[in-house]
């Protein structure tokens, strides 16, 4: 007889995180978990029991359907830091004592790397106690930054939007006959993977952006100027995709130049913004020319009207994978995804230790890059191109896409 | 037997202004005109006898198709002002030399306000001269103000992207416990149509918008405020809808209120933009809770991924609707649509003269607002409902929409 499971959502939301939420109902009901639990917004609201019954809110397999066309999170999400259990134990037996009520023998965390890190001490606590829940990690990031994975589960879907963005707003760049500079900040602190996926535009139809900048090269007012200079011999139209992270030799980040003060969440990451609209200022006033900042902000990370189908199916499986993962006795494991082939594409799942992801931040390779650090290469074109191919069609009421929302 | 026909496109970019010249050149094609040319940047490329055989650029079925699902103007585009020709006849004299030496007989031009000044004066013009060529004006606008219409084609399709987007932020938002403000700025300098489009996006599984604000009411900094405090009382995620364009009561823009200096175009119009990022600064200050700015800027017209089926195809049909006018011996006209149902949603198209549509703007009527201002009645939702209905699934290649590039 298997256990009771809870399956909980976390850190900043992606297209295609309610469909490995699918993947974890659908899975543990088909395998016969009694209850399926969900927290509402993560461990935080789990520490204060804010839980509800699954069932209730997924009843049928039309709602199943829409959940994998909703957005952003549909238990609520928080950013909770677990702290270090020999110093401060209260939340580790608060959890514990919450999981035993509700009699839970699988515990299933869908984030990114501050996730795992929280899989992680879970577990580690648990092997302390001698407690059989199981701690399972599905990966989730729009950043693609999760180590140990070829990619991750929101990836490809942020990238199918970014591109097709792009591709549109270089259409409506080319039509003019003066000259122009299109800055387009993408989000990725510390891993360009987002703001490389522009460069998918690039087709039979489309030039593709220009330049890209990412924050895994150091940013260079001069050679980024040359740049502009050699491009505006060939086009009127200049389009650049900028991670919002970059940042200068001196290790500043690029958007601080504008002045705005800068707020840091409970992690300490600095909260980013402005990258686009300084550098679009920056060139107006070097070359007096029309130039704008396009920030795709949110818009990005939660466009379900447009997801990848590749994606959104490989988030169900990596929901699935974990049910399966847990039901088998693993704990403290994070779901991989492995590639078999780029062409054709086939990946399989596996599974790594949490704490090999927690806490790292996967980059893009510098021999993936062009020489002078601008552009992708062919072996970025290989591995991303799989990853967005494919669409599902949402559900339209009254023209626009219905949503699951949980009240 | 019929003469040559020649169509330009003028103005900002929308998703469906392809499909009006889709509308024109198979009309013309099937009405048998001899030469369907195309200007390239409109009458200031046709100046300069920058002029395509648009048969060599459509050469198929299929091309005709890509084309209504290509964004932006694919012909390019201009902002010129045709000068009063009492004064300045140089640039009349050039066009209808030109126009005689291709032996053009219908000139069609696809542009909003300041394009049917264009289209007045060429007719007027013409009339004074005794020329025999015709000027039919074709409606393009996402920002639905010209007058006579019922709507423009562009706004449908903008509305649409608008309302789904909208959605998909308040998704976004609501997942987090922190309390927060999310302000969306909308295109519309003087009229406030698209940002009442956001609230269409208000159904069953969505709140919408808590609060619109349009260039049509004047915005008080306090009474903006109140509403926020009484919203608060109800709920953690504020999203608030603005136009670009709203103005305090002395007359000032508020994205003037940031300090960046405002360039502007050649008609006069200032340079909008930061409206959002100011009010988000604002709001954050004030009541010291996260708040964010988001900016459609480009992308609300030009997201021919997610068009309105009934805008697209009205576009094509206002296309075709303008060389069964011209061809009818029509000049200075522009075609119209008359509502003669909105449910179920009916529309016939009819023509006005360009005079009574150039240079004026339609503005969102004051009782289509409730009582506060802050929100559109049941009016709008009746009018505007019909407008997004549908969709038109793109050509994807590699994952990407395919467009028709005109090289």
């Amino acid at each position: 007889m298997l256990g009771n499971i809870i399956v909980g959502q976390s850190g900043g939301p992606t297209a295609v995180i309610n469909s490995s939420l699918a993947g974890v109902f659908k899975t543990a009901k088909d395998s016969g978990c009694p209850v399926i639990y969900g927290m509402r917004n993560g461990i935080e609201g789990l520490l204060r029991e804010r839980v509800v019954d699954l069932s209730e809110k997924i009843k049928s397999g039309l709602d199943i359907e829409l959940l994998k066309r909703t957005p952003s999170s549909f238990l609520g999400t928080c950013r909770y830091k677990m702290p270090d259990y020999t110093k401060d134990e209260e939340p580790y037996k608060k959890v514990f004592s919450i999981l035993k009520k509700m009699d839970i023998k699988y515990f299933l965390y869908i984030g990114g790397n501050d996730s795992m890190d929280t899989i992680d001490k879970l577990s580690k606590y648990s092997d302390a106690t001698n407690s059989d829940v199981r701690f399972i990690g599905i990966p989730k990031t729009i950043d693609n930054d999760l180590a140990m994975t070829d990619h991750t589960p929101g990836y490809g879907s942020a990238a199918k939007y970014i591109a097709a963005t792009v591709k549109e707003i270089i259409c409506d760049a080319r039509i003019y006959e003066l000259e122009s500079v299109n800055i387009v900040e993408i989000m990725g602190r510390d891993a360009g993977w987002l703001t490389c996926a522009s460069a998918l535009s690039r087709s039979e139809d489309c030039d593709g952006p220009d330049l890209i900048c990412l924050p895994e090269t150091v940013f260079d007012y001069n050679s980024f100027m040359n740049k502009i200079h050699e491009i505006r011999k060939e086009k009127t139209a200049i389009t650049i995709a900028v991670s919002e992270g970059i940042k200068t030799a001196d290790g500043k980040y690029v958007c601080e130049e504008n002045g705005r003060s800068m707020s840091e969440d409970v992690f300490g990451h600095k909260m980013l913004g402005g990258t686009a609209l300084y550098l679009s200022d920056f060139i107006g006033r070097e070359l007096g020319i029309k130039s704008r900042g396009i920030v795709f902000s949110t818009l990005q990370r939660c466009a379900s009207h447009l997801v990848s189908r590749c994606d959104i199916t490989e988030a169900y499986i990596a929901g699935a994978a974990g049910v399966h993962l847990a039901i088998n006795g693993e704990t403290g494991k994070m779901v991989t995804f492995d590639r078999v082939c780029d062409n054709p594409y086939q990946i399989k799942t596996g599974c790594c230790p949490a704490s090999a992801v927690a806490n790292i931040e996967k980059k893009v390779p510098l021999d993936w890059l062009t020489n002078d650090n601008y552009y992708v290469s062919e072996k970025f074109f290989d591995y991303a191109r799989p990853l967005i191919i494919g669409e599902l069609t949402p559900f339209m009421v009254d023209g626009l896409p219905r949503h699951l929302f949980i009240g």
